[in-house]
């Protein structure tokens, strides 16, 4: 298992980490395989979409942010209950294919990592798991 | 890893491919392993919910429109942020398990791709992992 | 694959099961490798988040049960399509990783069976897969 760390810099962010999944992927030599990550916070997830165009993720914080509000009758202490729901709603676990060297991704897809309390360090685990011979 | 085909009809359509799946496993000849599926776009997703009662599907696709507007204040040109949106709250990947053969699913569960901007003619891919004897 | 047993008592019900999981690592003798979580119901899903402070649980619910309301213009006769709609947003499966003979999981996170049309009886499927040595 690999551990990455992931900086983030707003309260609601989708950071491109599609090129440190890549460079997992080289630096284990898999040829063919199953690439999983996971999201070892609770108000942080990790999805899959659009990174062609960047005002897509800039849409989607929008619509998180509208869609769970950040004040709510909520008893959490912390204050932060929007940021669990919304980690909750994209989650905490993604598995990508290794196909020759390569992931297996659609053409406009990238790897997020889904910040919903930010700024913060984080971290995210990828576990790779070649195919048996 | 294979790569099955899906047509999808409307703009926003769940399409149940739980027959394909099965006909994959079939074709893989494994008897006890796990299936993971993948969505290689950006505005369609997978899940695994009930298909006894085709109301459900319709009622869910219903909800997901009514949730997340297709107008919104967006900025990404192409206008389907919504769609977007939705995939990643349904997610682009599924793991089911396989036993003796089959889908290891419960009773009122099918497999449905869900469209988020359709019509379109969309791919899924199927990672089928044997157990280790 | 084991088949664990969960009892919810709520409509809405975060059920936190980090314990069983373990028990299930533990029964398994696993030291490395993956364990995926698989709901075989259409009305439950399973999550990963907060299980320090259980309001976070509770503030959670509530939000969902506000995000979906209960009573829609559904056509499925059973009434709840809120509860279909809730499972697919949490998604029905979720992977995380054996290191050491522990799941590798963040310092405050627990794992949690989410009921969406209970109380109700419910099952959760287990599946360990030990890393190739």
């Amino acid at each position: 298992m690999q551990t990455l760390q992931v900086k983030t810099n707003r309260r609601t962010e989708f950071v491109d980490i599609t090129n440190e999944i890549r460079a997992a992927i080289t630096k284990s030599a898999t040829k063919n395989g199953v690439c999983h990550l996971y999201v070892p916070h609770t108000t942080a997830a990790i999805t899959i979409n659009e990174h062609a165009d960047p005002d897509v993720a800039r849409d989607v914080e929008g619509i998180f942010d509208r869609l769970i509000p950040e004040r709510g009758p909520y008893k959490h202490a912390e204050g932060n209950s929007d940021s669990h729901m919304k980690a909750i709603l994209v989650g905490p676990t993604q598995t990508i294919f290794i196909v020759d060297g390569k992931l297996a991704m659609g053409r406009w897809q990238g790897i997020f990592f889904c910040e919903f309390d930010g700024p913060r360090d984080r971290k995210l685990y990828v576990k790779i798991i070649p195919d048996m011979e």
